[in-house]
């Protein structure tokens, strides 16, 4: 490392002076940065420089912090880190921040070409999965659950993965794992790095330097590898009848779905999940995936899974007073979760919907009671739930992902990260999620993601009833009053509505069910 | 029985001279048959003589033949039946035919008053599901499949069993199984009989004289009844993880069904399963239950039972085109087995079948290929189908129950017994059953009742393609003439649709499908 240090000559004083030079051209790239992480900051893979341009400024800012302080090691990068005045160091961040430069990418297609093609297609295939869909049963989401649908990164903590180098990104996960670097936010990259094996780091380091093709590599047929073996750790054993009874169920992978027309059917339902409001739009009146709920695309025990629902259904409901088809549950969904429209019985949304949640529960047994269904009950908790201790651990453990504001937030390119938990482009104050005991038991098995059950009943309980004390769309069964409405709607539910908090009756200040449809109809 | 013979003063010549009388009277009882049978024929269960008040006339001159001819044994008819002209029989039958006389009853609550009124009950409810339900996995139908559901008797060949005395009925039941009774047509009774344990012969003996509850008694709590182990065989195996591969499945009993909302709608979805044009009329244009097609009210495997349909959709279906929700799949049955009208998606009618069916399945695997889903392929015969050869094996398997013109027929009361074969009364067209091959399938795993697989291929064959050659309600799909409408739906099928056969070319006489719907509505 002294070797490139001297190499490019780097110093403190050779980046100060850069630094005022740019200052006043007013351009937008350091020059003696650009000796190794590019002209515009572009990164150079072939130097382990990672690209710099776009990442958020906050971020770049905090990675110059953490050089500085120790808690990310790098020889090269500490003493400059330490030179740099902190009016120094906010001026580069900013610089970089608006670079537009264009990732530097080994495609795909170059990497096909060589002469491992075979084995780096299987890389890239495995790194895809991992990317896009990640592997749930060992509490890893998917990276681009965080970073954006196309890891173009989210917000000022999640920067973008797309672009930068394999070897970049493959010390950076390996740093994590072996403690090297400090493991970020809430812990999350040191957890995750912990559950991923040698190849895994490769496989993802790999495809996030590709060029990410928009759909994951078709598997090879003979090996299914939509759940590939963790090397430390025991596969789940197969479905077999004598393990059905005490194993959770687990869904079949995607790569069986069938290439006939119900697969297809079944394919367009698994879209619709993960994007309700591209390819049921009309129907919905705000941003959330059916995924928000029902995480890992509904395969996910103790996440609502549809495996569970599907063979739970009919059942008679309270919500409605009567007994309730599969597909009028659905509707439910678009009516307050989604605060849209409800689709009509028969039509292809509802019928690919649950085709999908059918598809899913192949193999399932037929009960009202599937081990994993619906959201765990939380413990009661020791005090009452209180919503100025539910506002502490929002900000500590949930604001990071869906904003101080509750809003939620979008990836670069516009796609949704993480969903809003109040307000306007939430779910309405009909939906399952705005009951309390719903949203806790909800919080507790999956939240924060990778990170379930770290919260303890009484913060799950307390961050629940803050989440849940929030105005949010009105209840499309609206009474004409919102007293009217709780009697006969919330009463018997664990619902805030109509309750008076910080001096606020909720529900007097909510906008009209589906009113959003328009805006958010593309 | 000398002694009875004696006490009463029975003699050949005494009936004669009573016949006169009676001749005379021209009233509708002979004097000293009355002396045991009772002055109307109502029977006398003190003297075991049987009720003979509205059997039907030449059942009733072929049980005197057969007393007379040794078929069936009993010291006091036989010397009778030889004695009386051939012309002297055909009088006393058609007196006591057309005789009105109420049953003697051995009331329930009576039966239940006594001292061993739990035991009595306990029968009584084993009998009453015998008789109304039967025990299909041992090949057993319900007694009211062919006496008709009240047990009035179906036709000329089905006599009433309400109001026979229990100890005549054991007697008989006793008779058929020792071989001391002719086995009747078909050897049914006989085959019947050897699957009967005592107990269910003292059963369904005490249920058809006890007046007959409305409704299967309640079935204790703590011993779920209706499928209770035959002495002479080992129950099947119950429903456990190890044994879900091999063992076929079985659907829950009804005693299983909760008796809350959802328990309602799954009852309701049953009731209309077994008399659809009671219970969904306005949608059926034709008098079939589901349960003619679905044997065992939709249990029965090889006979397309609900609880593996059920698991089966949603799927592809090359009948329509598109993928099918299992709501839309049974609207096809209303469109066309039924030859009506669908229920509306989320109408009660569909949302009760639906939950029917889906309780069937409780503990299923979700699957399309439940083993004893659908009709059994039928092996490809060794000669092509032949309608002549057809039409023997029709008069001599069949027409006993769907009668000669394959009508069907219904049960004294109204009800129906045996479903049209064709003709107006039958399945549409646009029938599955409509299908050579479906309608074989569903011949040999299930017809004749109590006698499956007794047909041989060649058979099978025969007979399907026999009742499939005959005109019945034209295909709702008509597209405007019949060589049109068989091009576009059924040149891919087995259907004789548009096929000339003995000079008619099947269709052309076709009245309008649907059209029967305001003659069966109640």
């Amino acid at each position: 490392m002294p070797a490139v240090l001297a190499a490019v000559g780097l110093s403190g004083f050779a980046i100060r002076s850069t630094l005022a030079a740019t200052r006043a051209a007013d351009q937008g790239v350091a020059g003696s940065c650009a000796a190794c992480h590019g002209s515009a900051g572009q990164g150079s893979p072939a130097l382990d420089a990672p690209r710099l341009a776009g990442l958020p400024r906050n971020y770049l800012l905090r990675q110059m912090q953490a050089f500085a302080g120790g808690q990310r090691r790098s020889a090269i990068m500490a003493p400059i880190a330490r030179a740099l005045s902190a009016g120094e160091l906010a001026r580069l961040a900013s610089l970089y921040a608006r670079s537009r430069a264009a990732p530097t990418v080994t495609s795909a297609a170059g990497t096909a070409a060589s002469a491992g093609a075979a084995n780096d297609l299987q890389l890239l295939a495995r790194g895809a999965r991992l990317a896009r869909l990640g592997r749930w049963q060992q509490q890893l989401p998917a990276c681009t659950q965080c970073h954006g649908a196309r890891g173009s990164g989210v917000g000022e903590s999640f920067p973008p993965l797309a672009g930068q180098s394999a070897a970049y990104l493959r010390a950076q996960l390996q740093a994590w794992q072996s403690g090297a670097r400090d493991p970020g936010p809430l812990g999350l990259m040191g957890a995750i790095a912990h559950r991923l094996s040698a190849l895994d780091i490769s496989a993802v380091a790999v495809y996030f330097a590709s060029g990410q093709p928009a759909v994951l590599p078709a598997p090879a047929q003979s090996q299914p590898p939509e759940q590939p073996q963790p090397p430390e750790q025991s596969q789940p054993p197969a479905q077999s009848a004598a393990a059905a009874v005490a194993a959770p169920f687990s869904p079949p992978p995607d790569s069986l779905i069938p290439h006939d027309a119900f697969g297809r059917v079944v394919r367009f339902g698994e879209q619709i999940f993960d994007d309700p409001s591209a390819y049921a739009a009309g129907f919905v009146g705000n941003r959330l995936r059916c995924s928000s709920c029902h995480l890992d695309r509904g395969r996910r025990a103790g996440s609502a899974p549809m495996w569970a629902a599907y063979v739970a259904y009919p059942a008679y409901r309270a919500k409605n007073g009567h007994v309730n088809t599969f597909a009028e549950r659905l509707q439910g969904c678009f009516r307050y979760s989604m605060n849209g429209q409800a689709p009509p019985l028969g039509s292809p949304v509802l019928v690919a919907l649950e085709s999908y949640a059918y598809w899913l529960a192949s193999g399932a047994r037929v009960t009202a009671h599937l081990p994993g269904r619906g959201y765990p009950r939380v413990p009661p908790p020791a005090r009452p739930a209180d919503f100025r201790r539910g506002a502490r651990v929002y900000a500590e453990h949930c604001a990071l992902c869906h904003g101080k504001d509750g809003a939620g937030q979008n990836a670069r390119e516009g796609t949704l990260a993480f969903p809003a938990l109040w307000g306007d482009g939430s779910f309405n104050w009909g939906a399952g999620m705005a009951d309390v005991d719903n949203a806790a038991g909800f919080i507790r098995a999956n939240m924060p993601l990778s990170q379930d059950h770290t919260l303890s009943p009484q913060q799950t309980w307390d961050v629940a009833l803050f989440m849940d004390s929030h105005e949010r769309p009105q209840d499309p069964r609206f009474q004409g009053s919102v007293q009217a409405t709780r009697r006969r709607f919330h009463d018997g539910a664990d619902s805030m509505y109509g309750r008076r908090v910080n001096g606020h009756i909720l529900g007097e200040g909510s906008t009209a069910a589906g009113g959003a449809l328009q805006r958010v109809a593309r």
